[in-house]
């Protein structure tokens, strides 16, 4: 027995692999992207949209439960994110749940102006940033590219810290109770962008004291293409919580009609409009996968995962000129390993035509992410054998490997 | 042969009612609210869920167009309302879109301070209303509860008028085109909230010369619960366009993963962030049932439909102290009619336990909605008699009919 099959006989997590729709012929190492579809998925579906829409009709937004799901689906993602109930609803994007807690953090700190976020975010943050600024006068942006320089940043000015937990390029974790500490000791809230993170490791925003967080559906938690982005808040806020986009879900009374705004009690004054609900029962199904399931055993996995990746490209990178930019130690690594690469964009492409999917982000970066869902250690080998080898034979330099796709 | 009957034996749409699955036994009047499935909508779900993302992946953003739905759904709707291709987006809530336009509405008319808007307007456009004044310091709002006040706000001071096409609780229609000559005239620019008038009669935006519209999915267009909004821009307004929810899907060049936000060109900069595939299939597969269809036939059709049915209910409405709010002159009435009456409330619970279905809205108007796609002369007529029987019989007195839902 090869020592991965070794490893696959002896985990905990192997059956869950049976609650996914995985194509035959393909390694799926892009799941902190775009996770598979769970199987329940689609009888979910069919019953939001075939029994509940076409037979229950508007009945359904009571009946069904359908207003209720943004706050439903939050309490159960702030089961996975080490959240009391209350505090977390899904809803709207990412980016949208940025602007919304940048400017609660702001209204909370009114003698504060700056927004201190890192330069290497991922990018809507940072746009979404720019748009709190742009449009509230005397906001700051202020961009650290070191550690060194956010900690710097970390001031008497600074009204709000936005930090990736899990950098999407590099993979590297950052110390949310430490970063939390030292952000509070300035005087300054923070807000963790979970999107790297949710589902792949513990997380624990209570014990941490953290003040506001967002993430997505789509990653680690499989929610399907595009689901509604969550955003947390402690409950120690929402008394005095304040943001723009005050629409009518996030009214007190949204069914009384009235011409002025009220801001519902609680977390739900983060909502905003009407919610895709379609796509929010894709989630309701997907997080049923993690009903029992230790994340613990899923960080286990997922580190005894990534290192035996590493450990095994690792020798072929050094000769070839690649280099793994993601930490080698467990307490700073995520669930994705980035490897640099001048032509990594072809290298991903021709580990795709051999079945191995992983992605490209710009400028050079390869990205494989290891979900212990649904991955086997032998996956994880068979992966690593190919990088090797298109690295070793170079046959990256076929001419096809080089067609770039409409959006990449 | 009744009359209803030589009507429905006469009507050009009757083919379409098959097209759409509808539950037997109920007369369905609140696709006003929310439109039931197309028949088509099953297997598109099945499509985007088992094919697309099962086995597609990461690669249907790319290879199933997943990530240009915003801009294919938002031309096909346009062909609705009369816009040409390049000026609407399907994305994000109708909250949501309401304040990016009266954000980049107030930009383009800097000296300008004044969100001018109806008092009995959708709530959730005043709230957003609310919203944008509270974070851009010199902006104000001002709320017209009559047309002459209306005419009286559209002044020097006003730089966006927010109207609805299509009141949700009168069922009035306002004259687009004379309103938007009117606003212009005053230097100022219009935002119509399309909400209750989209698929339900012709609308020309480019020919009325509008400058902004927002409207909904998931009402006359039947695109699913919670179906993201749509957004019109006119193309004279792209190159000047700015709105601060400045999302990634808004950038020039998204993937580039740049730390600034650069503006994409044209329309795309009323995008935001990653939206919800699953429930934008839902939609396209909904607007696959307006091919073909001439929108003037829907008019005729309504306007059909509404004067039948308040014919068939005034004389009992008279009697029973109930009033039909909605306007009986054709031009000014869209789709819906609304009745107030004290116990609105029980009466629509008693019309829904016979198998109708309309809805009431606070504090006491009963909304009937008349879809020309799916209903027929004779649900009409038999909706139109259950409702005079239960004002002659008193039957709504029954105490079950005063249960609240928990939402209503």
């Amino acid at each position: 027995m090869s020592d991965a099959a070794a490893l696959d006989a002896a985990d905990p997590l192997r059956p869950l692999r049976e609650r996914f729709e995985l194509p035959a012929g393909v390694i799926y190492l892009d799941g902190n992207s775009l996770g598979p579809p769970p199987k329940a998925v689609f009888a979910e579906l069919e019953q939001a949209a075939r029994r509940e829409w076409g037979e229950g009709l508007i009945r359904s937004w009571n009946d069904a439960g359908w207003f209720a799901l943004t706050d439903t689906l939050g309490d159960r993602i702030g089961g996975l994110i080490g959240a009391g109930a209350g505090q977390t609803v899904v809803s709207d994007s990412t980016s949208i749940n940025v602007f919304k807690t940048l400017h609660a953090a702001l209204a909370l700190r009114p003698g504060r102006s700056a927004i201190v976020a890192e330069a290497d975010s991922f990018p809507t943050d940072l746009y979404m940033a720019e748009g709190v600024v742009a449009s509230r006068p005397g906001a700051t942006l202020r961009l650290a590219t070191t550690d060194a320089e956010l900690d710097a940043l970390i001031d008497g000015r600074a009204a709000v810290v936005l930090l990736n937990h899990v950098d999407y390029r590099s993979g590297r974790l950052r110390d949310m109770a430490a970063l939390t500490r030292r952000v509070h000791d300035a005087g300054a809230l923070v807000i963790w962008d979970l999107c790297h993170s949710v589902g792949a490791l513990p997380i624990a925003l209570d014990a941490d004291d953290v003040d506001f967080a967002v993430g997505c559906t789509y990653k680690y938690l499989n929610g399907g293409p595009g689901a509604p982005s969550f955003v947390f808040a402690a409950r120690r806020h929402h008394e005095d919580l304040r943001q723009p986009l005050s629409g009518w879900w996030a009214h007190a009374q949204p069914f009384t009609m009235e011409s002025a705004y009220r801001a519902a009690p609680g977390i739900r004054r983060l909502l905003c409009g009407t919610q895709p609900i379609l796509s929010l029962r894709a989630v309701t199904a997907a997080l049923d996968v993690f009903d029992g399931v230790d994340l613990a055993a899923v960080r286990a996995k997922s580190l005894a995962m990534t290192t035996l990746f590493m450990d095994l490209v690792e020798p072929a990178c050094r000769e070839f000129g690649a280099r793994i930019i993601t930490p080698r130690v467990d307490s700073e690594r995520g669930s994705h390993v980035s490897i640099g690469f001048t032509n990594g964009y072809e290298v991903v492409q021709a580990l795709i035509a051999r079945g191995i999917i992983g992605d490209f982000r710009a400028p050079d970066i390869m990205r494989f992410g290891f979900t212990p869902l649904y991955l086997r250690y032998r996956d994880v080998a068979d992966a690593a054998a190919a990088l090797v080898d298109i690295l070793r034979t170079g046959s990256w330099r076929e001419p096809r490997f080089a067609i770039r796709a409409a959006v990449t």
